[in-house]
């Protein structure tokens, strides 16, 4: 599956994208692989064409973030409609679910009357074929297009907002998808080693667990010699299985080997 | 121009890139545009694809972060050269640069001896026809590729040898492509107003400032109603321009015309 970020904040380095890394842990947790995260600015054009190239790729899901508010800079939908060579109309359920928002504020007296304006209705504005997807605590609904062989799915940028859509009415659908996989991962800490002289340790690991994927990460917290200091090392351990106790023995099994390894070779190691 | 985050971690959800947001502030602010930012895995092949498809799009620059280290999992430079069809090849003045660190590490007593090993060798291997670019704080050298109309820059993914390798080597190089140009934002807050009112306003103030682009972001703590509750919207306003004065006298203009009109449509202005 492919994440996309929308928003001209995260180009200019304004946001940190905070978003791509909630859904990417929650969905590699529910057994889904994310293979791309694309950063586009808030622009028709550019949202179709990178709609149009990783549709190409035929992931399972294009999940997208961002630009489904009311202003004109909120550009996702039109994006995407661009992209699918669909027009974009009212669509009757998302308008349903704009007005009970409004209807509920007015209710508790957070507005005078309901009106749907022209950037009120935009929030219901949908390509053609889609669905809206219900927003538990904002204003504008989610989109979902089913297309052969992947389902584009669009929430919006605020977090809480598109992890509360997520949480009610996608987990489920990514799950099912995903089938029996899980994802487990861990991690160990190595010290008094270079990264350098790791390299070969891990590989045999690898070679002996061809299931576990290990990646080393180096970690430092100022701008020193990072390699010369024999810096603090993280191991981490991962692997996609078809039950929790195959994924567990899996680690298990690598953890203990290059432990092994990093303590023969003069390393220390730290769980 | 345009980035590439390399690394398992990112599409796991384990770390949030912050070295795509600090690249892109500090591009932006040296007066370049950041189209896109492509987050892929540690594999060959998809970084080689992701790269020809980025080719296509004929960037100035493709700055990519990860990747160049000693271990297995470090397949950047390997991806950059099937995407551009070249050899790898140890590179002399990468050899050297890499022996030099060593040499360095022996005098202060961290090593025993210099060994050129083979994970050591693999920070020297580029695709042919590039250039390293010295690494101030840590052992892999960066690479430059220059082909006609786009510059390829690789960094390490450790956050301070990413950024002293940029600001040593590459900010002079960058400003240089960005010409005159010069990136000016500023941000004031609304309370009081929703942002479905706010956004025919923000309409108007682009449409008599042309060269400004706002952008209303909704803030919240809690999965609260954000519409509902008018809660506290930022208003984002950037340029870019040839000269500072111009960029300045434009946001100042755009800024007082729309907390104008935020004020007349009952809302309250923070700057």
């Amino acid at each position: 599956m492919e994440i996309f970020s929308v928003g001209n904040e995260l180009l200019i380095g304004k946001t940190l994208n905070t978003n791509a890394t909630w859904l990417a842990k929650r969905v590699t947790s529910l057994g889904l692989t994310v293979k791309r995260i694309t950063v586009i600015g808030d622009d028709v054009d550019e949202i179709a064409e990178a709609l149009q190239e990783a549709l190409r790729r035929k992931p399972s899901f294009i999940i997208t973030t961002g630009g489904l508010g009311p202003t004109f800079d909120d550009k996702t939908l039109a994006g995407i409609a661009k992209g699918l060579n669909r027009r974009l109309e009212v669509n009757g359920k998302a308008l349903k679910m704009v007005r009970e928002k409004y209807e509920a504020y007015l209710k508790v007296g957070r507005i005078e009357r309901v009106e749907l304006t022209q950037p009120r209705v935009k929030m219901a504005t949908l390509p053609e074929e889609t669905e809206p997807i219900p927003n538990p605590v904002g204003t504008a609904p989610g989109m979902m297009a089913k297309l052969k062989g992947t389902c584009i799915i669009a929430l919006p940028g605020v977090p809480p907002e598109m992890e509360a859509i997520f949480n009610e009415s996608l987990a489920e659908v990514v799950k099912k998808e995903a089938g029996k996989s899980v994802f487990f991962e861990t991690s160990i800490y190595a010290r008094g080693i270079m990264e350098s002289n790791l390299a070969p340790l891990i590989d045999r690991v690898m070679l002996n667990n061809p299931h576990v994927y290990v990646k080393s990460h180096v970690y430092t917290k100022s701008p020193v010699k990072v390699e010369g200091q024999k810096s603090h090392i993280e191991l981490h351990f991962s692997t996609t299985a078809h039950d929790p106790e195959t994924a567990r023995s899996r680690l298990d099994a690598a953890v203990s080997h290059l432990s092994q390894l990093v303590r023969k070779n003069g390393g220390r190691i730290r769980t």
